[in-house]
């Protein structure tokens, strides 16, 4: 069914959102777990800071007068109160960091969703459907694995007694961190699917900024293959072992580096692939290694294609293994497939932006989000804006005022667009 | 000119060492300082192991009324009493060990030399010249930098006042320690040139026991390059941040450990490459590395072939750094040049074999010992014996009995042509 545009007032594409009230609700919430001398802030989930920043967007969610659902794994949803029983269209994301986090990752996406609301609220805008903003619990992962918790749990992804009982390094666990700080709420687990659910974030990575791109329309989440390669060869002496008769597992530790490198490239730019951690034993100038660690990080948009680079790895990795004389012991670390998001949400974005006239590109995401977990029961997108530098997970994590806006707008007129889309 | 047979006894080439006793010295000297539940031992240079280990070494030399000089740096030589004023042929290596170190290494090629002098003491022969078995201080560098310290002051490379203010990790200097344990002698430094000189030594590698050889015909000592790569990139997330936006030191650093295994292959055997180092920062499993470490050890026994390698690393270093993006940062840790065994000395080891019915072979030493130094005021030459699975420097380091015996069979018989031989 097509959009209907009988109960919305006319000036519906002309609604935009507050900038310097976003601006100034982000750096207040920034300044909760603030790391002196930065604008990064640390508030790992269900800590005290965690509660403090959660109390306070409560304040802003309350004074504009929301119904506020808390549920029983601590995630919080506002929605806008309506004359029908239907299902909300919902944005929303996370508002804990990690220990050296930013002031914009997670807390753009929901304090972006309440201003949206605040904005339709203030102009008197009749909807179809009301619109929802939540947070989900410990999206980072930072304190509890894993991580998307709470929208896991939301969507029945795990179940809540489970959920209650994961601990943290010094044993604590979720249930009793809730209690705690106040949002062990009664709202069951799982929650009611939203009628769609689109959420804004930082792009954590370069792409926008160097393209001068504004708008990132995502179109789903790269799938993950971690495996962790333990390599064991046999040291000897760097002067007195002629070539031959080395079982050097530096060197088949580097091949395969080289390996992913020149295979990602060739299968384009949809696979990424790194070692971002290399261990030698023992370590010393004049010795060939005994023992080498690394991990191997494959990513695609396409399963297929991810299964496809994991095999042409295993298989490389065998042979130069089996032609250096070393012993291979590979474990998988993680594994997640592609997330695709809903095309008709991916094209909703898109013609925001370009009504708005921003530029856009579509783009995958690489790093995992709450939507990708709602994808799994509604209708599903992304905004994208830029990161200074690509930079996230670090307290000079910064985007410059004017994309906030822009994603702002963009979910607005998306959410807004969402509430007359039947799908 | 040529051997002359006037002075020796018709038996001499029939001489042969008693094997139990060199073994027996050997076993004794290694439980002075006995790494406990191995045959491993830990006599660091001028430790009070060191000096015990000395003075059980030094009663040995006096039981055969030899006479003994001790030099400013602690090196102890013990000379045959002979009619004639002419310059000894000596033999010797060194005592001190490393930390985790075994009972061969060094003190093999003391006591077979005190053995061969013992054996000629008491057959009887008389020789045209001494015999003069030797220990030079500090050979490892465990204690006290550089490796080589005791031959490299004997032979001038380095004035004693220098050598007497090195410093080990805690501030104590050599003078002092030498002046502690009794063993900073009256003899002055630099010391008398002998006539030539001639070390047995374990391999320290796996060539000899791979292919089935009793004798190592040492022809010299490789060169050695070390060189510490610094290699900054950019950090970045593995997900978020695509193959052509990176500046990944970890690829770069890999691609020049690939590149110096091939070139050696490329070379031939006399080229050796080795990276033993790798450090990646900050070695997370989704972070591409900020900065990576390495090191570079490379070496031959033919110096133009050694700054050929040299060259051609540091042009492919340029060469890949730049199309990467990462800064390269290149820091000298060592540079040796090759040293060349004197062929006469090299031929008269592998007659000596020969003669004995031991199988033999030509091979350069890939670690330094206290011969090179000795090679630059006299001919020179060292022998080697195998090392089961190439292992020294550990505690699990064993040379079989019938090997050690053919080894000091071969010293003796070298020594012995040395005598009658004029350069």
């Amino acid at each position: 069914m097509g959009a209907d545009f009988a109960t919305v007032t006319p000036s519906y594409s002309d609604l935009r959102i507050d900038p310097d009230r976003l601006i100034r609700r982000i750096n207040e919430l920034g300044e909760i777990g603030k790391i002196e001398g930065t604008i990064g802030c640390a508030r790992l989930a269900l800590t005290d800071d965690d509660k403090a920043g959660r109390d306070l967007v409560m304040t802003w969610m309350q004074d504009l007068d929301l119904d506020i659902s808390i549920d029983g794994v601590g995630n919080v949803i506002a929605t806008m109160p309506h004359t029908a029983d239907v299902a909300p269209v919902m944005t929303g994301s996370h508002i804990d960091t990690v220990a050296t986090g930013g002031r914009y990752d997670g807390n753009l996406g929901v304090l972006a969703g309440l201003e949206v609301i605040e904005t339709v609220i203030t102009s008197g805008v009749t909807l179809e459907r009301p619109l929802a903003v939540g947070w989900f619990t410990d999206e980072e992962g930072a304190r509890f694995a894993p991580d998307m918790l709470g929208s896991l749990v939301y969507v029945g992804g795990m179940p809540i007694e489970d959920a209650l009982e994961i601990e943290d390094a010094d044993g604590v666990n979720v249930g009793d961190e809730l209690t705690r700080i106040g949002y062990r709420g009664p709202v069951p687990c799982p929650g009611p699917a939203p009628h769609a659910f689109v959420e804004l974030h930082i792009e954590q990575g370069p792409v926008l900024e160097d393209e001068d791109v504004t708008i990132g329309v995502v179109e789903g989440v790269q799938g993950i293959s971690w495996t962790e390669l333990t390599l064991q060869g046999q040291s000897c002496h760097a002067g007195t072992t002629p070539l031959r008769m080395r079982h050097d597992p530096g060197v088949v530790a580097s091949r395969v580096c080289c390996f992913i490198r020149d295979l990602a490239l060739e299968m384009g730019p949809s696979q990424v692939a790194t070692v971002g951690v290399m261990n030698f034993e023992p370590n010393l100038i004049n010795v060939v290694p005994d023992v080498v660690t690394m991990t191997i990080d494959l990513r695609n948009t396409d399963e297929s294609l991810l299964q496809d680079a994991e095999e042409r790895v295993r298989s490389y990795i065998d042979e130069i293994a089996t032609s250096e004389g070393v012993e291979v012991e590979s474990r998988t670390l993680a594994r997640f497939e592609p997330v695709s998001f809903d095309p008709r949400v991916i094209d909703m974005v898109e013609a925001a932006a370009h009504k708005q006239h921003l530029s856009s590109r579509r783009l995958p995401s690489g790093a995992g989000h709450d939507a990708q977990m709602l994808a799994r029961v509604c209708p599903t997108a992304m905004v994208f804006v830029p990161s200074v530098n690509g930079i996230s997970h670090n307290v000079t994590e910064f985007t410059e005022a004017v994309d906030i806006e822009a994603g702002a707008n963009v979910l607005l007129q998306t959410l807004l667009s969402l509430t007359e889309t039947e799908f």
